[in-house]
């Protein structure tokens, strides 16, 4: 069983991945370079490599985990968090843990071999979307569950595996994410102050100023963010205000397909397909229960960022907090911008 | 001029760096590539290849920016930010920036190419120690600096240069960084409840179970942290409260030198010389004015981390703070006891 722990001074969880754990010689500083590629064990036809399917889009006559689907979400074979057992908080001295209670999900997008998700189409991305909505839904419904997290690891460095298959991952977490709960305060802090959104106040600015806009379509954009941590990051936000991604019209999601796609396609062309992680932040799992945090509706609003890994994080970040960000983000936009697709 | 902006949400400061500035055509998936080793502008005889030396250690009868030292001081041929110029705090609609102003300095260790500090001698690191107390004294004096972080990256994954020549950074900022300020707060919590340094409880923990306990000699420990965020990271701790890095007696830094040593020794013995990044937090500038932080003598307790890089940060972690470590810090632990030097 994998452990949750606190770390005492900052209060960060970490996960102690005891189930996908390496004994400590097979550490070594060489072996961030051992990334061939492993054969596929996402492709249609190869449904028996996986777990069983949990939920998958598929035509009626097709039977579950055999060929014939469009998209399958299967539970991870080397799960960081474990979905059976009790969530059990304890002490040990001073320190706090827990068992690893959590789901972790992979959502497979496509049944052909794509390593890709810029190269899906605007339709398959629609329902990639569909699927974070149903399974986060659903994931809901389990007491335990606090957040639902769905990201994507592209390319080697940001953490992708040694199968180069288009997938998205969910990790259902038993605790409110640290960073989750420092948007829900920062966003609150500046309603209280200016009874706005601030991200809604971020896209008017946005939209006026253009310098850092990437693209405008169908009721989202994408822009560079004035504060860029890494070059090229791209965040991606509804015009409409709404906290839960969850709550998104059908017409939306082949709107917001698009506009991933296109950016996904401007970073793979203009940038020799760099690898990034995306993440998906939206409003927590039953927030009429978390005190001074009732004003979610109206304080918080949910996006996508996505992080072109083509720096490397080093001893200052860590130590500080702060990021180092060698491309100014206006001009990151502008290239973007000037991307043809 | 660099900038720092700050992210509305989070509060988070980025340093926008033009100095280090590519064009956005320079960036592309494959460059992090290239590291091939270029020729040292820091050996003894070298010395015209860097800026003209901040501070020295050597005999009296050799000249500044000379030959004959032990170790220089020098500033950054590519700084992050500029010592030159006034903090000019501004808006920009509902952004906030300053200017970069700050100062990043480059601590050469030694006048060998030596490119491991794990290779230099205690009475070396010793000397690099009282180097960093006698240039953080030295900033202190300038009042636009918050606070001064000493850091170091070895190896190209923990964005090491390409230049192998054994060397600590320190950036003075002139706002207090996140995470340091999040250590205070909550340093600061644990003592209002319990009216004891948090680190010292620690300490005292880890040395009567000795399952994270690494080495315990000359008034320091060195223990894997319960909430590790990466295998084998290593935190090394004077046993005596004091909250303040530069208050160290001189007795103590050969002391220090000497668990730094031993430290350094055993990952890279035992892991194949492997990444990592090494940081000193110790406490602000300036703290009888600030406020709620009074404090801070008896809540905070400087230390250093060291954190290998031996596993791949991923979209994960950076959309929730949680860390996900495959390793428990228990079984790092007894591996670095084990090995020999």
């Amino acid at each position: 069983m994998p452990e949750l722990r606190k770390d005492p001074i900052l209060g960060r969880w970490v996960i102690i991945a005891t189930e996908r754990a390496k004994r400590p010689d097979q550490f070594s500083g060489s072996s961030q370079q051992d990334y061939a590629e492993k054969p596929c064990p996402f492709c249609e036809g190869k449904e028996p490599s996986t777990p069983p399917e949990i939920y998958s889009s598929r035509p009626r006559h097709t039977m579950p985990n055999g060929p014939g689907w469009e998209l399958r979400v299967v539970p991870s074979i080397a799960p960081f968090l474990r979905i059976e057992g009790e969530i059990d908080r304890r002490g040990k001295g001073l320190y706090d843990l827990m068992n690893g209670i959590g789901a972790h999900e992979i959502i497979i997008e496509t049944n052909e071999h794509i390593s890709n998700m810029a190269d899906l189409s605007e339709g398959q991305i629609a329902k990639v979307i569909t699927c974070y909505i149903d399974r986060i839904n659903d994931l809901e419904k389990d007491q335990r569950f606090k957040y639902v997290l769905v990201f994507k690891n592209h390319g080697w460095i940001a953490g992708g595996g040694r199968v180069k298959h288009s997938r998205s991952q969910l990790i259902a977490t038993p605790v409110n994410p640290k960073r989750v709960k420092e948007e829900l305060a920062g966003t609150r802090h500046y309603y209280e102050y200016h009874e706005r959104c601030v991200f809604c106040d971020m896209i008017r600015q946005e939209l006026e100023s253009k310098d850092r806009l990437i693209l405008d379509i169908d009721g989202f954009i994408a822009i560079a963010p004035f504060a860029s941590r890494f070059p090229f990051e791209v965040w991606i936000l509804p015009k409409k205000h709404s906290c839960d991604f969850t709550h998104m019209e059908m017409s939306h999601r082949v709107d917001l397909g698009r506009i991933i796609k296109q950016v996904l396609q401007k970073l793979k062309k203009g940038l020799n397909d760099p690898p990034y992680n995306y993440i998906l932040h939206t409003a927590p799992f039953r927030r009429q229960k978390m005190g001074y945090w009732k004003s979610i509706e109206h304080d918080y609003h949910w996006h996508i960022e996505i992080m072109p890994r083509l720096t490397r994080v080093a001893g200052f970040e860590w130590a500080t907090g702060f990021y180092i960000c060698p491309l100014p983000p206006e001009n990151a936009a502008k290239f973007l911008r000037e991307v043809q697709l």
